[in-house]
């Protein structure tokens, strides 16, 4: 049987994965693939450092040029993480003849289009199927399941620290901070959680997503995002009340003004699947016109899945699926951008809104009437009995506008019976 | 731009769907295949049937040989359905040259081997991702995706038409006959709806999944089936008050002793995913060693749905991806027969069983003694008020054998303190 020569860049936890499931099932590869994946060489920084995989000998160097470079190496997965290390070692590769796998979604958000250019103008392929969602093939079923349809949405609980999170706030009334220590104390959340919990990681997933989905060329950064650090647990315990959860929920959606993307907690209702995804999980739910809906879940990350993933990869890489998909869909090449970012304030959809007020006549009224300013009409309110003279009053409205749900909003904090700055979250069925 | 051009026989539901995706979105399904998909014949047996869609003059054809054996048709989807026809027109195809689309798990699950080793004697490839699970693409995800892994346990709602009456008799606790009728006049139950709710549909499905997953050669009538054309309401019922829902599945489970296959009613916890599947929807959990739990939700049949996975598949032969799957998987070919059916008397798991009995002393001891013979243990217990002299006496039992339960029912059944027939049903955490 043929052999793929690959190297790997990187073996941290993904990489520790990838390679061990390269060595101790090379017959399952082997069957899948068409021909043997070889693991040929690893390149680390530090020859030192313990591993918790045992390599052949020879085959781990701390010299990138090793793999880079070797004459024999077909496939290179990139799985060393940061952005731009990590650009370069894909440019070099690409050049050097090498088709990537990479499992890093923070690179192909900044460098996408610069990284599919180079594979084109080299003739390679770069697969990525473990840069979102982890082990759930999202990618695949993308870009080629769902090939018969035009995506009019998609929705993804796509960080599993968030979620974790979440659902601890959710179960136990835990406090955002105390729940973010528990999820690092089991592993879940990295020692500097600040691009998970910030949104940005999702943003960065969503952005490839909605490239997939819609073949929009979006910049992460301008999906607006909020993240879940600022959640108040009373927030999460007015949504229960009212029959939802929280989410951190990845959007984006086609509308006849472009896509509309944006990353934010969300209020989710109880009892469908979306709602229920727990702990670490990931999911995504997609609404495309020829299939309706689809819903996917399951870990978003952890070292097994993610190298199932990778592992995915290389295998399409080896038997040549991958050059087929690589080639036909033209990531991020100029042809690709068919459709434009959509203006943030047109998104549409209902919203929970909270604010803190005084315990005084007249403060309801006041507080609807801006909101009947701004054209937005009420589904329901919650007002709570007040404690230290103010009472959080929630109100739940039908679709509006972002934009005049910002300024309602900021109408109403101007207010004199308002204390604090309102929150406000959107609502999806 | 190259056209591959297409072959179409039957234009019912599913056929008219995949006529209009190819027709209205041409440049959708050239973009994803790298080449244009052309329609260039459909055959049926009725030219002046009414069709809901219309086709440009000189592609409908009532002569098979007008698809099968046309110079410039490359690919022919076998959209007619049933089973000794259709596998003639299969075979055909393939020996004239042809790579094959089909939908029709009834074709494949009775001679998929047959059918595949044709495919490979002519050097042409079968796709059939619209054959199980409808819009759910799970043939490519266990073919492709998930190709790093082994699968260990597979289980699957496969029949909407089944959950959507099992929905009915749960929410609205409608007799069996009733909610069958129901989903007749929705369109959900075909007119003969046998093989539908007797199992046969889910368990050649089943067949299908295990030979992609595990590699197991099944004939699907050795599968354990029970449909839900025998399910009492009052089960329903019992289950919901402990806290579970009744769902049709198909399991596949490996075990050390071959795979573990069966269909039937199967007692599903409230709360999880698969106890959530509402409606005609289908969905497979699959669990697997590097990746762990998937779960995949979506429509199992419908026109579009349906078609969505044809067009897929039709795009994924015409730009080169099906051929080295099917090379790869040599699907049904003698080298794959990697694993055998196990004895489904070994089948381990926690059973709910129901006896109508007597209302005189000492019967639960007696049925109790009766179970702690075959070692089978109990895990609650629901007794309600008599009527007429009997009554409903539930146990929920802890893991044991499928033989064990079998046994016991058998010699429950015996006593003169039991009235009817005993109910077992499989429960699933």
């Amino acid at each position: 049987m043929d052999k793929t020569k690959i190297g790997l860049i990187g073996l941290g936890t993904v990489g520790s994965g990838v390679a061990q499931l390269l060595l101790d099932h090379g017959d399952r590869t082997a069957r899948h693939a068409g021909r043997v994946l070889w693991l040929e060489k690893v390149a680390v920084r530090d020859l030192n450092r313990p591993r918790d995989c045992e390599l052949p000998a020879g085959v781990l160097t701390d010299q990138l040029d090793e793999v880079i470079n070797h004459p024999e190496i077909e496939v290179v997965a990139e799985l060393m993480g940061g952005v731009d290390l990590a650009r370069e070692v894909v440019l070099r590769s690409l050049a050097a003849g090498k088709d990537v796998v990479t499992a890093n979604k923070a690179l192909l958000a900044a460098h996408g289009p610069e990284l599919c250019d180079a594979a084109r103008k080299h003739c390679r392929t770069i697969a990525f199927e473990a840069s979102v969602a982890g082990g759930v093939p999202i990618i695949t079923n993308l870009s080629q399941c769902l090939s018969a349809n035009q995506v009019t949405s998609l929705t993804g609980i796509l960080n599993g620290t968030c979620n974790f999170i979440l659902a601890k706030m959710h179960s136990e009334g835990t406090p955002y901070g105390q729940a973010l220590e528990e999820a690092q104390r089991l592993g879940y959340a990295e020692a500097d959680p600040a691009l998970d919990v910030n949104g940005a990681d999702t943003a960065q997933k969503l952005a490839i997503l909605a490239h997939l989905a819609f073949g929009a060329r979006v910049a992460w950064e301008e999906i607006p995002c909020v993240g879940i650090d600022t959640l108040d647990v009373a927030d999460i315990q007015h949504a229960q009340q009212m029959g939802y959860v929280i989410k951190l929920l990845g959007v984006a959606e086609l509308t006849p003004d472009g896509v509309q993307l944006s990353v934010g907690p969300t209020l989710v209702r109880r009892g469908g699947a979306m709602a229920d995804v727990s702990g670490p999980m990931n999911a995504v739910h997609v609404r495309a016109d020829a299939v309706g809906e689809l819903f996917y879940q399951g870990p978003g990350a952890g070292q097994m899945p993610t190298a199932s993933a990778v592992v995915a990869d290389l295998i399409d890489t080896a038997a040549g699926r991958t050059r087929v998909t690589f080639q036909t869909l033209e990531l991020w090449s100029d042809r690709s951008s068919r459709v434009e970012m959509a203006d943030p304030k047109m998104a549409v959809g209902g919203y929970y809104l909270r604010f803190m007020v005084d315990d005084t006549p007249g403060v309801l009224a006041k507080i609807t009437g801006v909101l009947g300013e701004h054209a937005i009409s009420i589904s329901s309110v919650l007002q709570h009995e007040a404690s230290d003279g103010s009472a959080p009053l929630v109100i739940m409205t039908h679709d509006t506008t972002e934009g005049e749900a910002v300024e309602a909003c900021c109408d109403i904090a101007a207010l004199d019976c308002v204390r604090s700055t309102p929150v406000g979250m959107r609502v999806r069925g």
